[in-house]
């Protein structure tokens, strides 16, 4: 809703104009569904499509000046818009919204903005997947640690990493088509819903060139579950983002430094210090995704409308519907530039993984003693031994890699060789499954290793 | 989670006996599974299993506190439960767990905990559909007034609204189980997710027989934008619980008294005021709706954990799976027995019809006099002058119902005659379209009408 | 932020104009407190103001314009704003923002702009008072049916609803107090908040100037907890907001009628239905809470920031901080223009009190029957008879009300007289301690009864 | 609400136990009042007071089941306790709850239980509190690198982030001190708050004595907009541990190692991996923060309650109270510990600060050469070609210190001299301003350096 945080292709889904060309659409399509059921002349329905077409073409800043005009004379938004109608139409005019509600317009408005907005954000999510998929195979067998806990786990590769993003925004793609489906209704039913003054074929017709189908039973509006399963869905797609992003900060953070958002030359990162270089997309994308999540109780709290419908959820939607899809696709845009640009650093991966002296290797060791006839409790015994006295003196002048400890162990020299340490050591084990999960994920391997 | 609030067979999901005998459930299929590919002796897996399967079967509250003390020393539950199963399963017990990591376990036995609450709330929503739906056709053609704003707009049926309300959780059907769906995946892939010790078919394999896929790719846990779906779920259909909770509200407060929770006839509304009989199931309702959608953001705030884990979603999870599951299915328990009990007042809400003196009517006579050829703002002018002075001398000596302000109007008198007033007012075209919408919503268009 | 809910005097502080005018007075101030204490010369500082002035006092959008073109070259907004301020001030310019960080402005100017919004605000619910105390003693004495659960209990009068709302917005008052002291801090002191380029007596000085206070201890950005707690505020305001338009939409309802929103004599409820008179004001406050609710979560998740800071928290802040405070000063002023005009009807008040036959006397003739001698449970047992009589007929040719039934049952008629009968049913105790209530709650006791 | 995250003395007060003992608390207050303004016998009053006291010191487990089986009957738990507790005092017991309604003893309870564990929840903050200020006087002096969007800004010391900690555990300390008085009120006015039955002197007189204040105006029920604010200071309170948790966990990743939660000498971090010590506690908290939180949000939905009451925040504050209040408790206390014994490695900080070859300096050499005479954009140029000089070799074989690239520039020797560097990054500006701030936030200076 603010310009910083929008692109325009998704903020002119909300703009008047579009809105008021939806308006007109439904009106005209449903004179040409009453001509050709023969409750209003056929001519009727022509001219009104041809004088409304003519005037929505130039339709205009201008126009909607106009339209604001009667509005704040007749208040009710709806009617206004007759009104200007009308005076593009002529005595046609008589026949437009015959036996039809204001929300039956409104409503089935609404879902054609949002069925918009969720195929623009459909793109959106492609573009992530895109990338994460171009850099997930890039980066297929670059070594990096593994975490739990913010601690050094074992050896994964980065690749690995953004196969796992890709995977969540696929699923988060399924989610929207979903949320879509939800939304992509249309109801033209007149008040509470009867059909009372009104036949549903006329429904049906405008639902099926809109491209929706009709709402099976509707009270006037169109019921608000289905917004608040929309709504909830951008939110997990939100928190998505907000993972990605923070992965993105740990690893650009001075201490780890195995990957940055991409900085132009002429950048400043900061006024008074110039060494810095912060990560701050990610950070707004972080914010933005506390923005999208906050929509999810307010979405659920419109559906309780009292017996047919209350008004209560259309200054709710007025919000959230715009801020919510404009954020979502400025948040998706900016996620996949940076994902596209972000600037790998393989050595420093490396560096990493070896920092802690060769620890990270422990796991595989205790397997290497298992094999070798020790008790799980023995073997436990004697690896945290060295991996203690490793992480203890890190850093220090007496201080000794794992790989030198265990060497050192005579519990251990005597049982496994060292052929077996380097084995243990040497990093293949990690990514001896990766064609697996790359088949699963992406449903093809991706390159071989480069050797 | 607290006893006033849950059924039995919820409950037993979230205890400590279901959560170990699913844990031993994977344990065993790994080694099954271990065995089939020739990791370790098909004779020991075979033990494990017979063994376990001995143990499991008459596990107690006893076994829950000999795996609490142990517990309290090693300080980590799974290993607290392997350390357990080895005493009742002996040597071979080295083999089991061999490879994974505790997340394997905890995480699969997640889901299938989530999947099994899923299939009883999927349960209970039958339940709430059965009644919607028995009730929807005992009153397809009991004429109740429809309103917006809660005033009232045009007749509708009771039926319609119960039509309006299964169609709703209908929906909620299909959205759980697409969050079961989401939920209902098993991850076996060892420390951060590598397979680097265990091989993928052991995943496979156990996957299969629980009844899960397997998670394409893990890291250590099964990502948590799933489980933020299912509570996202969650907080949708209790949003629609709340919306059906606050029509009943509405229908049995004293002024509308059309249908009322059944009341006991021994049970006292209130200790001081003998006349009370208050919707006190429904008014639950409504707050436990509040706390079933207040674990959708901590759900969704668990999404972005560091790296490849970190365990904060942990305490969240501990809390909010079983008061979200519990809750949500004593809450759909109680709406059903609500609604198969409720008790309909048809006559009353005949009565409220008329209660405005007809004016309820006015949209249809509107019509009438644009169809006698006069234009929408004269007919309009003409139809709100009886309409308000019908409204404005409601109840007092001098007040004339609608129709006969109507009548005593010349310039309605001289144009439509009184039989379309007779038309207009007697309610048929409000139910003529109710077979289109029944066989939308049922499939089936339901009884027809009694006379 | 959408023009619809905004009123001018709260979109004013957000407007760019007088964000920058805020960040000079800052950046002006500094210079003073730096001149004074001889960290510059003191006729630069005089030179900076006088100039800086000059510039402020003609700022318009074109000098907008102008530094949002610097900003698009060195994408820094400070930065952007010194440059512009620069070319105003000539050679002395360097001295302006001397050992200072971009948050020393950001962060105080967002104080500045919380206070001034809350100053108006505080006016809003200054209205909202009046206006309640107002109604409050006109219908003192007007009496009208008490209901829990929806369902008639005994009587109250209009006043002492009103009185209840009075005295909760005057809770909230304070709150809002409350949250203006948490956010009316000022933080100037440098990079990571260490004071290590500035003197701690130039943030006094400039918090001092402001009406501020001097953050305690500020880590280059003013803890977010404050702003955690000012959000949490508004999300009380607008749930007290929302309980008072709920209350008016049920006395609306076409069913109870006791008050109605004002309804202009040219106003067109509905188009298809000229009976219509909708609550849409109080649906829209309605909605308008939900708004301001939904964002007390993001503001409590900006609260841990990384370290000393991270910028996570701005995006959110450049959407809640406006529409939070724009919604909020538009939903106060919308509920107090309803209240004053709000038409109430005490006729039909009292026909609603007397519309279940009388029964809500039921509690007094209890304590009535038991202050005869007999016991709690004979009581009960005798009064209960006669109201489920009264209620179950209720409106039938044979109903009979609560008073005849009553007096037709030989145990009463035996015990208490018709004058105790009379005395238990002229509503003269629920109105004998409202001069106790008005006197706590408005410090006076307000009007006396009329007769 | 689970034992796992809860306190004996925090579960105590949610116990069945604690409330019959405080329901009769207040009957029996309630009729003291009573006998002493003459509405009742004092020998009565004295009589409930003997017997029920002699009842409740004795009452256990077995006294709540029989008010269960009353209950299970009579469907009402207030009606069930009078019963069970009218067996225990005889005659005299229909004086009882006089003219008093259910919600007179239920609110009240609650604000008792409330501000019960209030007070629990003030003497953790106290131990917080005490905490890091016993820490952070330890580390007054300890360096450590400020961090700005996770990169190095600028040096702080330890003790300065865990003083910035302590001023906002103070402001919440405040903060829960307002929530307190909040909801420390007494509502004894009778069914829909008129004291149309009851002297409001009863009430005045309870709630002297229990430490309540007498709500000014009740309508039944004590307004919710009080419960709400109390759960939004909560909701704050989990947000700041949060951030102090969240902390403590970027300290103890591997990559940063400047702090970790203490580990017990035969704890194991992994089954897997010996070398694993993980950040479990504050992870622990982080979740349990999100639970905390999102109570907040029910509770303010809890507000709108319709006309005079209605019940549906029961069953919120049936389980939002107790597992609020129990798991902030345990929380506080948790992270009381994780501050009491954490372990600090200084040399670590120090190793850090000059990980980035001194560029973290960078902000001062500025300042030293806008001294020395030349204009910010110079020196900006100079400074930065050197510190990116040294970014970019970094731990490469070329790789030069911050120091050596500035001495090796001739812009920079002609200009200042090589004491000015040596003061430039000998960190004491950064520390030169501690005792102001320790004043301000501890009203006392603190230790002196060491040296």
């Amino acid at each position: 809703m603010i310009p910083r945080y929008s692109r325009p292709v998704m903020t002119a889904i909300w703009a008047p104009e579009n809105r008021y060309r939806i308006w007109f659409e439904i009106e005209a399509l449903a004179c040409e569904a009453m001509a050709k059921y023969d409750f209003i002349p056929k001519q009727s329905a022509k001219n009104i499509r041809e004088n409304g077409d003519k005037a929505m073409v130039k339709f205009n800043a201008d126009d909607v000046a106009k339209i604001d005009a009667i509005e704040a004379k007749v208040r009710h938004d709806v009617i206004a818009f007759l009104t200007w109608l009308a005076e593009n139409i002529g005595e046609d005019s008589r026949f437009v919204h015959m036996g039809m509600t204001s929300s039956d317009v409104l409503d089935t408005c609404l879902s054609v903005q949002l069925t918009q907005a969720a195929d623009i954000l459909l793109e959106d999510l492609d573009r992530v997947l895109e990338a994460l998929k171009n850099r997930a195979f890039e980066h297929k067998y670059t070594l990096t640690i593994g975490r739990s806990h913010a601690i050094h786990a074992e050896p994964v590769t980065f690749g690995l990493k953004l196969a796992g993003y890709y995977a969540e925004f696929a699923r988060n793609k399924t989610r929207l088509l979903q949320a879509r489906e939800e939304i992509a209704t249309c109801a033209i039913s007149g008040a509470v819903g009867t059909y009372a003054h009104i036949d549903p074929r006329i429904e049906s017709y405008v639902a099926e060139k809109l491209g929706l189908t009709a709402e099976p039973v509707s009270t006037q509006v169109i019921p608000r579950d289905r917004h608040a399963a929309f709504f909830a869905a951008l939110g997990v797609i939100a928190s998505s983002i907000e993972r990605l992003a923070i992965e993105i900060r740990h690893l650009q953070r001075s201490e780890v430094r195995e990957a940055e958002e991409y900085f132009h030359p002429e950048q400043k990162g900061s006024s008074a210090m110039p060494h810095k270089r912060n990560p701050v997309l990610t950070e707004n994308l972080t914010g933005l995704a506390r923005i999208v999540r906050s929509h999810v109780v307010p979405a659920m709290e419109n559906v309780a409308l009292w017996h047919e419908r209350d008004i209560s959820h259309s200054s709710v939607e007025r919000m959230i519907c715009p801020d919510g899809t404009i954020t979502l696709d400025f948040a998706l845009n900016r996620l996949a530039s940076v994902i596209e640009k972000l600037v790998v650093y393989p050595d420093r991966m490396q560096e990493n993984i070896e920092s802690l002296g060769g620890v990270v290797h422990s796991g595989e060791v205790l397997l290497a003693l298992a094999r070798a006839g020790l008790s799980r409790e023995q073997s436990y015994r004697i690896v945290q031994r060295s991996a203690m006295e490793t992480w203890t003196k890190l850093g220090k002048p007496e201080g000794k890699s794992f790989r030198e400890n265990l060497e050192n162990d005579p519990e251990i020299t005597g049982r496994i060789d060292s052929s077996i340490l380097d084995k243990a050591m040497d990093g293949s084990m990690h990514v001896q499954n990766l064609d697996h999960i790359y088949q699963n994920v992406f449903g093809e391997t991706g390159p071989k290793p480069k050797n």
